[in-house]
């Protein structure tokens, strides 16, 4: 297992950590200021930057791209919105391209408005990343398929288990060919009493593209925007890190903190404590 | 599959769903009054009122008991805490008997303050429920392990699947001598794409001991306290039905439903939608 206490070499900044006081750039910057080598960008501040100005400053700042979030999202409720889905994904792996990021984060996505079949979800899920696997494989661009904690499963992802997500992968990609494996984020999984095995299983087939961390607060006080930092919850990070570098992982490791506290904080102190943290909690 | 449009000869009500309304005494009352044939107490509220009292006045109204709510939540911090645990058990196991409760609602219960061992608490569960089991059984009472939503793992019930507690019902009744099941509620599982085969799983063992409904809300703005009324989510309630009735279930459906917005609803208002709800959307 790496020692993470003696520096950073490892540390990646998800932009949605300090969404609401930074833009890119200044995200960019900052990560520049703090030693924290590496990044993931989110697509909606790329485009208001500008995706050339973005590689630019990335680049020249040396900053690694660990990926980028986030396309996929596919079920819709009909033909249109299908092909809207796999026109801005097949979009979205060309801004990943351009930024040289190690993977593409997928979200399947919900239940389209009214919908009550998950089972469809998933079948529409798995036929649009189907779709669009040969112009990531062909831009070289490693689709991160995220499971997400099942609260989201109605709404933002029906892969709600890394089993779920390792099956699509086998499916999809049966003779192990790439382009094509998992993103696994500590919050999303930890409750999962296969966690270990699916870990190895992920790891095995070469397929962990992604390591997130952050924290699971208790109480939680919102779904979506109550992410702790790491150390301040209950998830055993460091466990769950251990399995992933036994199953082979050894690249960056990504904080992606969505919270309304922390989103209340000086940034640059948020980035401190980031650092802080990952070197004792991680 | 049952037809419920024809009347309400399967509806029990959990009293937590007018837990802000009404004592036990008026949710038993109020069963009576609309014509619902079952109810499931709480614990507090039933030792509240005086069990021997309640009991008459369940039986005086000719009402089943379609479960009691809740025992387990055996993790605890040491050994005196896990002793309390299981006294408190045999104590809520004496009362279900009493009642003539269908069956004694388990949780496992989540980790211990200051925790982060989920293998830990997992394993005080199954220690906790093979302790109380022989009581359970002398007594007559059926313990059903209901799986929580894997959004409660940490706090609440570190069993998250019904996989999970279909194994632990394999493991400490591994003859199907009896006296150990499980608690099916829509909430807690619907997200699960291994759901269906769990469902087949747990009725071929003759352990399916309670089916709870309610819905799903989009969006969810409460982990705890912002379930849905059947018919206004996004959980096929007709299909996960469907599948336990197939799987041989033929007792009592019980609505339990935790909400601010319903608990501030006049609670013969909600009864009557409830009874409604129950007609066309389960």
């Amino acid at each position: 297992m790496r020692d993470l206490s003696g520096g950073l070499e490892f540390l990646s900044l998800n932009w949605a950590t300090v969404r609401e006081q930074w833009d890119l750039r200044q995200a960019i910057e900052g990560c520049a200021r703090h030693g924290i080598p590496g990044i993931a960008p989110w697509r909606e501040p790329l485009q208001a930057m500008g995706l050339a100005e973005a590689a630019r400053l990335i680049r020249d700042h040396g900053l690694a791209v660990s990926g980028l979030c986030r396309a996929g999202m596919f079920p819709a409720a009909d033909a249109r919105g299908l092909q809207a889905a796999i026109d801005d994904n097949r979009r979205a792996i060309d801004e990943a391209a351009a930024l040289g990021a190690e993977c593409l984060v997928v979200l399947a996505g919900g239940m389209p408005p009214g919908s009550k079949d998950l089972v469809l979800a998933r079948r529409q899920a798995r036929d649009g990343l189907a779709t669009i696997l040969p112009h990531a494989r062909a831009a070289g661009v490693p689709l991160a398929l995220e499971p997400l904690h099942p609260m989201y499963a109605a709404d933002r992802c029906c892969i709600s288990t890394l089993a779920q997500a390792n099956d699509l992968c086998d499916e999809l990609d049966p003779d192990g060919e790439g382009g094509l494996g998992v993103a696994i984020d500590v919050y999303h999984v930890f409750w999962d009493p296969q966690l270990e095995r699916e870990i190895a299983r992920a790891g095995a087939a070469g397929r962990i593209l992604a390591f997130h961390v952050c924290d699971w607060l208790v109480p939680t006080r919102d779904l979506l925007l109550d992410r702790g930092m790491m150390g301040d919850g209950v998830i055993d990070i460091r466990q769950i890190r251990g399995w992933v570098e036994a199953a082979g992982y050894a690249g960056l490791i990504e904080v992606e903190i969505f919270s309304r506290d922390w989103w209340r904080r000086a940034p640059d102190e948020v980035l401190r404590i980031v650092a802080e943290r990952y070197r004792t909690s991680v």
